[in-house]
């Protein structure tokens, strides 16, 4: 019989699960509807029977040790999901207490999306034995998971490392938050979107990416535009990459890592990011940091690290190394 | 026989010692040269000497169970003193090594000052029994302690938490570190003296400080004149608390702590410096965060901070809660 622990990555359509082992092997791994639910608990009932279904379908010889769930402003102290804007239920939800009744007392473990995915590189990716790191979300929006001596911090409330938030430009962009400035509204794929058209406007680039409208415009077309050398493309990549760089420095005087590692979208785009990126960091980091802190991408698979984060939370919260 | 520890507060002209129990309280306390020492270790064998007359000449019944340090540019990790520019001393010098060796072996433990003063606010302060704050003394420059479950963090090298060196502003004012724009410079007594001579540059205030140099101002001035009432030396201070606030409101995002702790110099200005601060934090926060982080005053008293803190290092060390 294998030991395992039932990771669960909750989104706003869709969600997988699956049973993941203590090598982070995924032995199995299925997407199910989360939206058409009015209740959690309904949702947390179809969880149970399926992944009851494909133990004895597939004939898995498992063990499920323990829960953990990744989800959109998942509250690690309290095992709940509060406010969640992308999700049908609304206030706060107790999860983490839904999956535990269901599951027969099993203990569940419930984070944000973005700090499973640091404790998942910490277990299976490329900050395996790192103690002091920061993982940064470049996708849609940006997340941040922040390890410090080995541990994930929370903070207070729950809410620690939402770097994302930080102002980097004094009256800049306005945010999906209320606010104005925030490093999402620069480098997230949705800002590399909005400087793509900014550059447009304050510039006469001859770029192919003149005919797209920002609706268009997509990550992808930037990219491919980015390596067939456009200018304008370059420009945007430059201009992301500098006001990363220089927040990352910020964050360096902080917490002082080891290592920073960047994930989703944005950093898939490789070294047109990461080169820029890298560049600002070091001009605007203090000189005890500096030549110090390397800044590398995810050792995770793109379409597995949420669910890889969210099985490596319930195997740390068990005390279990690999 | 009492229980204590030797603490030493060292600085480039002249270094204190006191004799600490479990308390906080100051059995003893000497203020001796550090200046005219060509090596770190002569300065050891008088603090040694010095120690032990103390003892004999006033009968003290102590123990003395540990050493700790506060010490600029000290490295927690190593015990050295690296490159502090305002000691005798070049290079790495390891003083917790020559203390231990000095005192038969005696447990030696050594942080920076701004670190011992967060210690010391944990262990006798305003921050007893809070997990998650975050210290910053504003004096002539701006440092800071970060404590995070209830450890204070020293990151990868040591050398985690460098606040006063987060650039708040592009391209903003010259920083003794090289760099250009950070809190230090503005946020630090040094920075209100720039502000102040900055805004009688910009506007047309009738002010008293008018007639002052940049050098004969000093911090004591620029209060005396805010509290009776003038109208620049007031902008100076609400222009120091903005640029404080947003900065407060990036690092709730990084730790979110139960509370931040203002020390030093300029903290010492009360509520001219506490209100700009705490409505540009509360402004700039994110939401999740509002309200739910109160700025303080140090519960320690100025003169005695840096030794408590070096003293409640070396308690804490030995595992000791008071």
């Amino acid at each position: 019989m294998t030991q395992v622990v039932l990771a669960i990555d909750l989104g706003g359509t869709s969600a997988d699960f699956a049973f993941i082992n203590l090598d982070g092997k995924i032995l199995y791994k299925e997407n199910i509807p989360s939206k058409d639910f009015d209740t959690a608990n309904s949702f947390v009932q179809l969880v149970k029977k399926r992944s009851e279904q494909a133990i004895s379908s597939n004939k898995l010889d498992v063990k499920v040790r323990a829960i953990g769930i990744g989800a959109p402003n998942g509250n690690y102290y309290r095992g709940t999901i509060e406010f969640a804007p992308n999700l049908n239920w609304k206030g706060i939800i107790p999860i983490a207490d839904y999956f535990k009744m269901a599951f027969g007392g099993t203990p569940c473990f419930l984070t944000n999306d973005a700090n499973a995915a640091a404790i998942g590189e910490g277990m299976f990716g490329n900050a395996q034995n790192v103690k002091d790191f920061i993982m940064i979300t470049l996708g849609t929006g940006v997340g941040s998971g922040i390890v410090i001596n080995d541990r994930l911090i929370y903070g207070n409330d729950g809410f620690a490392g939402e770097l994302g938030h930080v102002i980097v430009k004094d009256e800049g962009r306005q945010c999906g938050c209320g606010r104005q400035g925030c490093l999402e509204t620069y480098a997230s794929v949705t800002g590399l979107k909005r400087t793509v058209i900014k550059l447009l406007m304050d510039n006469k680039f001859k770029s192919e990416l003149n005919d797209i409208s920002f609706e268009e415009l997509s990550g992808k077309t930037i990219y491919k535009a980015a390596i067939e050398g456009d200018a304008l493309a370059l420009e945007a990549y430059r201009y992301t990459g500098d006001i990363l760089g220089k927040a990352l420095a910020n964050f360096v005087a902080f917490s002082s890592p080891n290592l920073i590692i960047l994930f989703g979208g944005l950093a898939q785009s490789g070294e047109l990011i990461l080169n820029p990126t890298k560049k600002a960091m070091e001009k605007n980091l203090l000189k005890i940091y500096r030549g110090k802190v390397p800044i590398i991408m995810s050792g995770l698979k793109g379409n597995d690290a949420a669910i890889l984060g969210a099985g490596a939370l319930a195997w740390k919260e068990m005390g279990v190394r690999n």
